[in-house]
């Protein structure tokens, strides 16, 4: 066996298969290592020559398979086991040797990892990677943090293997550090955004308009070869026309309306709060995910409480207004999340460029979208723009949207459909736009509780009331 | 100096000594102990008596001056100054001798701090105290949490200082561990809501039905005396009397619109997301804050876009939705921190009564309110109650004000003014009372892109689909 391979990916998941066939397709040689044999058989067999594709379940002959410096990629589920599967390759590594954690670690994990094989010589990445089992296959985003020196060994294969945009491939060295996974976690906490809103907008034209799943189909699928196109949009409209295998009828129906989390996106919300960085389109779909876990307690709920019958409305106009919304409230999900990169770059010194960021989103990740080319261009316009509101390409996108965003907002309230993302995409921009906000309240009672000062709008200085 | 003192408490500042003054009115003897030889002479003077109210820079001379077991309680800043104190207080205590920490500190700290404490045979106890200063000195609302036995040694003092409703004290005993820090800490989540919840429906009325400052002060005083009765309408009421010392006019005209916060709403907000538990009311009463701080960014977005001009409405029937509207976030607000409540007494342990807790909060607290008397009889009537949304007592307060919500966050999307605490509860009601919702879409698009597989409502199972 030749001790020559390009690449080293230990977890033969799909994933981990997957991106191994991708960087194999692309020219270079992989070894892949798992501890189930099944999966490394499988590995073999679709590879077709081990010469180019090769795997082992032994740490010892997987180590020794690749060239220096080696260039190890993990893909297996963030936690415990990404430390064991470091513990058992340190042995067998070389000073200069380069390990890429390809899974959604927690940043501070990504740090504390990164930290401790620097000591031992060992190059350390987070590199978060979207795109699914698809992605994985035909070309994913790839967003690498770490050593900028390092990096060099792992770029011509990362460019090989990512998604292309207009030839351009959707990766690039991110920062330092954990910068890697952070800009996955909240790459992720947008994607739990765009899902809520996708979600509830199909609720919408369910319940007001009247929309079946063949409908559903043709209106997202129109919308996607429009300014809202994008992967979730697409597969959206796919979803809506797929039958069920096991039964009569479309499948999206027979599908249990609780939705599973792994916990990147409250991440991004619970970090946001720390930032003190408002994302209340990502908290709200965070919420969201979890009412949708207490189905028990929605059915009691639901036999107690009376709904508005929803109003009719004109199936035409209404679908175009729901194209604005969405559209609108797509751009505020990103503001916030573009907003959150921002502060924490400073924060963490990652130095990020967002501009970079966006271009790497274009193809490839979940949350690809044409929005991701104007957010490019926005902010290479302005590398320093503090949040995409401000940015003067995005003020007619969002001032010719945002007034049917206010229409359907006001018709779920009245008429009892729950729209908690688009709603919060709106008071997310009435509160942004608002010179004043009604918070010189709270500081007076604050202050009159609890003695914590204010500030006045008239003069420098804190001030504390004896308010009785 | 006798040592004979019933009650220690270390940090004097306006909270300490009003506590200390507070136990001393109830006929217990207290001794001071801060490093500022000026907050020691204050308490001495203002405690007038030494052989009842006394105090010393020195600890060795506090701890000596106290009876067996000693009790001791700490109200200084949150953090490393606890285990600061507790250091400098460990080599003069006993076995048995008991220290309370009255401050907001989180709860992982305050259980790292019983455990070691445990080990040395000191008990320790968490408990939150809520009042304010006024409360401090006049009867505040205290949870305390730890040894059940160790906390019959501290309960009559306890129960002689705390503010009382109807007679009954407004302390009890929590629960083990750090109940009483994580009780107070939602108890604050709650506070956030509610004072969200005050500051927009004040801006709303400002701005559609053109009310003063006169007309606010009066309308907020007219709510305190009903349903809406609490300490939070109270002094917004009186707040808005207020004139200015410094000029012209209403002194809540002249504060800067830049909310503070010490992060007690924030933890409730990020534990809850780790529970599993919506508190978007809770949410986004922290993003708000946030928002609020950016007040350089506010300034650039309102010159950029338009805003609607708010359509007149009819002053009185406005005012009267605002109160129903107002009263129905309330008791979302109130049933968000409850039900976090619930599912943090299983996952750590707690023990919890919910009906006990609601029963300290009607009096002496920041959140005491007449609908706690309701929240407590509810609890009352079924311990295990999972959501107050599903109590009986509660559905007509929900039915007959759910309606003013709807028309106001209506109101408030179409006319730009942003009501985000009043839509959230008004989507959390109609997500949490919907049998169905759209998160099938969710769980649809999670397994087309990343195979995470999905439940069937019609059949047991984990189920996966080839969707293209």
């Amino acid at each position: 066996m030749p001790d020559n391979y390009d690449f080293g990916l230990v977890g033969l998941g799909v994933m981990g298969r997957n991106f191994i066939l991708n960087v194999a397709d692309n020219g270079f040689t992989a070894f892949g290592n798992d501890l189930d044999q099944e999966k490394v058989n499988t590995l073999i067999e679709e590879g077709g020559d081990t010469a180019r594709v090769n795997a082992a379940t032994d740490v010892a002959t997987f180590v020794k398979a690749l060239i220096s410096p080696r260039k190890i990629m993990l893909l297996v589920p963030a936690g415990e086991i990404v430390d064991k599967v470091i513990e058992n390759l340190l042995p067998h590594l070389d000073e200069g040797d380069i390990i890429i954690d390809g899974g959604n670690s927690f940043y501070t994990d990504t740090d504390r990892r990164e930290a401790f094989l620097k000591d031992k010589g060992i190059n350390f990445f987070g590199a978060g990677v979207s795109g699914g089992a698809e992605g994985a296959r035909r070309g994913p985003s790839i967003m690498p943090g770490g050593s900028r020196e390092a990096y060099q060994h792992v770029k011509p294969i990362f460019e090989a293997v990512a998604a292309k945009y207009q030839g351009e491939p959707c990766v690039a060295y991110l920062g330092p550090k954990s910068a890697g996974n952070y800009v996955k976690m909240v790459h992720n906490g947008i994607e739990y955004g765009l899902m809520q809103l996708t979600s509830e907008i199909y609720d919408l034209l369910k319940k007001s308009a009247g929309l079946t799943n063949e409908e559903l189909q043709v209106t997202y699928n129109t919308w996607n070869n429009g300014r809202l196109q994008s992967f979730l949009v697409e597969i959206t409209s796919k979803i809506f026309g797929k039958q069920d295998d096991l039964g009569e009828g479309y499948l999206v129906d027979k599908i249990l309306d609780k939705a599973k989390q792994k916990g990147t996106g409250k991440w991004t919300s619970q970090n946001a709060m720390d930032l003190g960085i408002p994302v209340p389109t990502i908290d709200i779909a965070v919420s969201m995910r979890q009412i949708s876990a207490l189905k028990d307690e929605r059915i009691k709920a639901d036999a107690m409480y009376d709904r508005p019958i929803p109003k009719e409305v004109d199936k035409d106009s209404f679908i175009e207004k729901a194209e604005q919304a969405l559209y609108f409230a797509f751009i505020m999900a990103y503001a916030q999340g573009m907003h959150q990169l921002a502060d924490a770059s400073e924060e963490y010194g990652y130095e990020l460029e967002l501009g970079k960021i966006a271009k790497i989103w274009r193809a490839g990740c979940i949350i690809r979208a044409a929005l991701l080319a104007d957010i490019t261009q926005a902010y290479q316009e302005n590398k320093s723009l503090e949040n995409l509101l401000l940015a003067p390409s995005f003020k007619n996108k969002i001032q010719e949207t945002v007034g049917a965003a206010r229409e359907l907002v006001a018709y779920g309230a009245v008429n009892g459909i729950p729209l908690p993302g688009l709603s919060n995409a709106l008071t997310y921009f009435d509160s942004y736009t608002s010179e004043r906000l009604p918070l010189n309240l709270i500081q007076a009672q604050r202050d009159f509780f609890g003695s914590h000062t204010y500030e006045r709008l008239d003069e420098e200085g804190v001030f504390h009331t004896e308010w009785e």
